[in-house]
């Protein structure tokens, strides 16, 4: 059977890997153990319903401080006709809790009686008078908690396949039940492969890479209630991987393969299954992570008292987002299906798509977002989609699916997304799309601390303004010239924003240069030098405020930008920038100086320009944006951000004007 | 200075307790401490923004399996004009993910090129070529992830008090991050006190009480992100709670002192704290837990070198929901402060209070709640509300604060709750308001199976009627009499449903009789028996079905109410009944076998009747109510319930109409 003809849809596949597994034996909940009720407990699945073993409280006891008596002995009672008890038979003593003697039926309170012959005013005295004073009747069984009351024994506690919570555990106890009956973790062991994986920790080279994958997959894996076990990065060698999978069959009940990223590796990862079992699947129509192999592998053992098992595995494919779908989409639901639990659904949430999002419409397509509360709208925008865009993993606010058969959703429209946070989270965020400047960084950082939570994508100044226009964004940084009077941004918004109030609000003045390799090697001076013919520039995209300050000034030097080589090489960060000159990719390119200092760059300064903030006004009094004006104002921060070379703080804060 | 005069509220007395906190120099961040980045990190807090230490990727890399080449050197490529390549200096083979030569600027996809000169066919010779043949060029940097296209060494991975979570641990390792600073975990120490306790595993006799309450409070610190001590039940002995205490400030950042649940164990609390510190506040003004103890306790050393500090102690009272409610509210914040990480704040939503709620008004009431969809509206209703109801803890879906000021809150508003579940969960809760059935406790377990959560409330048949009429509920079991006909349930669903259409299903026919003390020491033979004198007999509330059947044979046998000893005494449930009987107060009641089976009374049967569910047909089609329909009719399930002493299911299942 050839099953590497063609990737076939989710469900056929999960259900085919499933029916095997069913086969196999694998198919059961996993067997029971029997745990200590106490605080480590918390997380597991119970395999049994838990029934109260004792009844809670499983004596009649009293619910106050105070006298146990029988009813029927204080009737005659009243403030004008006080009854006197004795304290040897009439009236005992007892503490909240204590159980009340058989021959009482309820308890007086202790401020309710006037204690007689007391033998001192101390306090624990007053609970050992001879005899005592009432002035009022109690009814039967009054001041009593009687057995039972809270829960009755043989009575269900929690259900089979209920996941123990700290509360249940009190339950569990105050019910008699000393030991719990739970599933047995399911073991999960995760090899990853890759003759280019170097381990955390250790230095990587040209052409190494990290491996992580393995790390994110066990801690999911604990997470959602299994037992995971992170075997050596294993080289790009059959032999070498066949022998690690035999010792994980043997040590656990899951095992995932995981491939490095070259297609190599994926072929050796099916090699290998299929000489230790068999292949059932390899491709299925997702994305991103299409290449997953599924199959079983078998244990036979050679000597003479023979077994023969075999447990599922997962070819997982290398690059990590589409590791971690794998992860979401088949390894959670099998560690769910032997917990018998029900598998943690993520919370959804409706929101509106702010960017039209493409899909190639034959694959199940899984898209990363972020969210969050802008004005009365929940919006969502895919992040970078590259599988091995790590970190639109820690980015992401949640999961969009685009089914297949779709082959795009429009801007626009309405979509339900899985979440990865909390719904408060998404109402504690600000979205800010603009300008990239690096300091945004560090405004992300102070506003964590004050509960909230910044979002920026930087798309340029001009794009930032659009985004204010849609009603996208909470605010826009923005540095856009006025060629015509030296000014910033004002003339901009009037053109972007005709109908949007908006406070202008001055974050820095900041210094713009050439970012060039250290020690200038091809002895770069100004911007004239852009017009050499061994010069390779490095550009900012259309729309973004350096753009606009890069022709404004060739054009002032009267400069074109035809002779510019790289003109047309896009960059949409100043990071960006940098990253293309250290690596080679170009010669220099216009940025600001703290870019060049995080890479290390050399830097000619020849502008200062003004970044400020753009906040519509519906916005400027609200809660959530707040911490951002508290922020602007705080000494500290705005030393710090001083400290930066090419900042200048001085105005920071100041608003410019509302337009 | 007196402290115990008042309850103050809790603002205020959080506001004492942070300040002396502050000024003992414990109320900064916890100190820091450097972990390795793997799966073990997860839920732990940074100390310090993470930055990126190396680019993602941190060089050029290849995005396909190839061939390095210079872009330059394919543009005369065309499909009528194919182009030979060496494949020693022109082209070279690369796997996805290795890097791409200094000299080379673009890849060209393997799938793209043809090979020459090729030893075998075998796809790994596919790529040793000596040349290979192109028809189409490629720009500049195409099929290639440049340096830094996912994150550029020096940006902000993730801010200062990040919790951490799976992908979190990917996306630092990727930029470089081996070891991340995290917060130490805050140490709480856990001291349970009181002579009545003993520990979980020993068998409790009258008086004593198992001791939970550290287990549920080490469980939720350790949720919160600290570290819990538990240490030994400690009697009411204050040298001996003085010891323990001195034991735990060296031990923990923090130390909870458990009273038991006597007032004389509160006591103990602060006489040991004033001993060895100072008391700042005993009692809030919380409902439950207003004997809370808030103080400081120091530690001197006796040796040469001298030292002195102190540290905050929580005096925690005795009774489990106000232990709990402590721990929510004063513990939790104390440790995110610790951790300078936000609270985990609940989710809340907003529902409708479907029972009139008092509150004494001059305190915070904390209510637990359930809650869940019924129909088109989010309902919720009180837990039963004691202190000592630890079932209310593990049962409750949320907490309701009523503030003081406000004497309580009527049925029909709404109210805002802090979920302990998922929204979700709350969507797939089935409310079965009605008569009890000890048989609805395994309706629960096999609903949980299919991702249901039955919620049951036992107010009798009758208000089981009115519950659905108000669009309360799901569903109600009923097993009401019509004295004329001999048959059960369509009288009263006709009288009290006049306008909701309902179907009635046949849940078993069950035995009705008396349940007695083992041996019959009375000799109860017959209902006649309730008038003698010497019988105390306990009753169901008005408007249940037991009662309305108790009352009709009552009639029937000419016997008066009058005369029956303890017919006023009602009881909600057939357990209630039986604990009633088996505790001695009293010594008949009219129930289910069942009843006398699980607490292993004697019992006479007299009557059978019928009990049906009845389900208003808006909800018999609904997906939420389907498994109830799938269990009913599950031969296995029948055979269970069947099995069981009184039970007869020949009927269940039967639909004996819609009304």
């Amino acid at each position: 059977m050839n099953v590497y003809l063609h990737d076939i849809p989710f469900e056929q596949a999960m259900g085919k890997f499933l029916e095997r597994i069913e086969e196999s034996g694998w198919g059961r909940l996993h067997a029971s153990e029997s745990i200590p009720v106490d605080e480590k407990a918390v997380g597991r699945t119970l395999t049994e319903p838990a029934w109260a073993q004792i009844s809670s409280p499983h004596y009649h006891a009293s619910a106050m401080d105070g006298f146990a008596l029988k009813a029927e002995n204080s009737n005659s009672a009243a403030p004008t006709n006080p009854l006197i008890l004795s304290c040897t038979d009439q009236a005992i003593y007892v503490d909240t809790g204590d159980p009340v003697p058989e021959w009482a039926n309820a308890v007086i309170p202790i401020e309710d009686i006037e204690s007689l012959d007391l033998k001192s005013n101390l306090a624990h005295d007053r609970r050992k008078p001879d005899r005592i004073r009432i002035r009022s009747s109690v009814t039967p069984w009054s001041h009593i908690r009687p057995m039972g009351e809270d829960m009755v024994a043989t009575q269900l506690v929690l259900p089979e396949g209920h996941v123990l919570r700290p509360y249940d555990l009190g339950a569990l106890a105050a019910s008699g039940n000393n030991t719990v009956r739970v599933r047995q973790k399911p073991r999960v062991g995760i090899i990853p492969t890759g003759s280019e994986l170097i381990e955390v920790g250790k230095n990587a080279g040209r052409g190494e890479i990290i491996e992580f994958n393995s790390i994110v997959l066990a801690a999911q894996i604990n997470q959602w209630g299994g037992e995971a076990k992170r075997y050596p990065i294993t080289a790009d060698e059959p032999k070498m991987i066949r022998k690690v999978v035999q010792k994980a069959i043997v040590e656990n009940d899951l095992v995932l393969l995981n491939a490095g990223s070259s297609a190599g590796s994926e072929d050796f990862s099916s090699t290998v299954i299929e000489d230790l079992g068999e292949v059932l699947v390899h491709g299925i129509s997702i994305r991103p992570g299409h290449p997953v192999i599924l199959g079983m592998v078998r244990m036979v053992s050679s000597s003479k008292n023979e077994y023969y098992y075999e447990i599922p595995i997962i070819g997982v494919p290398g690059y990590p987002v589409s590791a971690a779908l794998t992860g979401e989409l088949i390894v959670l639901p099998l560690i769910a299906k032997w917990l018998g639990s029900n598998p943690q659904v993520a919370e959804e949430v409706e929101a509106i798509l702010s960017k039209k999002t493409t899909s190639p419409g034959g694959e199940d397509d899984y898209v990363r977002v972020v969210a969050g509360r802008v004005g009365d709208r929940m919006l969502t925008a895919p992040l970078p989609r590259g599988a091995g865009v790590i970190s639109s993993l820690s980015k992401a606010d949640g999961l969009l699916k685009i089914p297949r058969g779709i082959q795009g959703i429009e801007a626009g429209e309405k979509v339900i997304i899985q979440l990865y946070r909390s719904k408060r989270d998404l109402e504690r965020t600000i979205f800010a799309i603009g300008s990239h400047d690096l300091t945004l960084d560090l405004l992300a950082q102070a506003l964590n601390r004050l509960d909230r939570r910044l979002v920026s994508a930087n798309v340029g100044s001009q794009g930032g303004l659009v985004a204010l226009r849609r009603g996208e964004a909470h605010m826009a940084g923005s540095h856009l010239l006025d060629p015509d009077t030296g000014d910033f941004n004002i003339r901009y918004i009037k053109e972007y924003l005709p109908e949007v109030r908006v406070r202008l609000v001055t974050w820095a003045n900041r210094s713009q240069g050439l970012l060039i390799k250290k020690g200038n090697p091809k002895k770069i001076k100004s911007l004239k030098d852009l017009e050499r013919n061994d010069i390779q520039f490095v550009n900012r995209q259309r729309g973004s405020g350096t753009r606009v300050l890069l022709d404004y000034h060739l054009e002032k030097l009267g400069l074109s930008q035809e002779f510019i080589k790289g003109y047309s090489n896009e960059e949409f960060t100043h990071l960006g920038v940098a990253v293309a000159v250290v690596s080679s990719r170009a010669d220099c390119g216009l940025g600001v100086a703290a870019a060049a200092t995080a890479l290390d760059l050399d830097f000619i300064p020849l502008f200062t320009e003004r970044y400020d903030l753009v906040i519509p006004l519906v916005y400027t009094n609200t809660d959530l944006m707040k911490p951002v004006f508290e922020i602007i104002q705080d000494q500290e921060f705005r030393e710090t951000i001083g400290k930066i070379q090419g900042y200048d703080v001085s105005q920071m804060g100041q608003i410019v004007g509302e337009f």
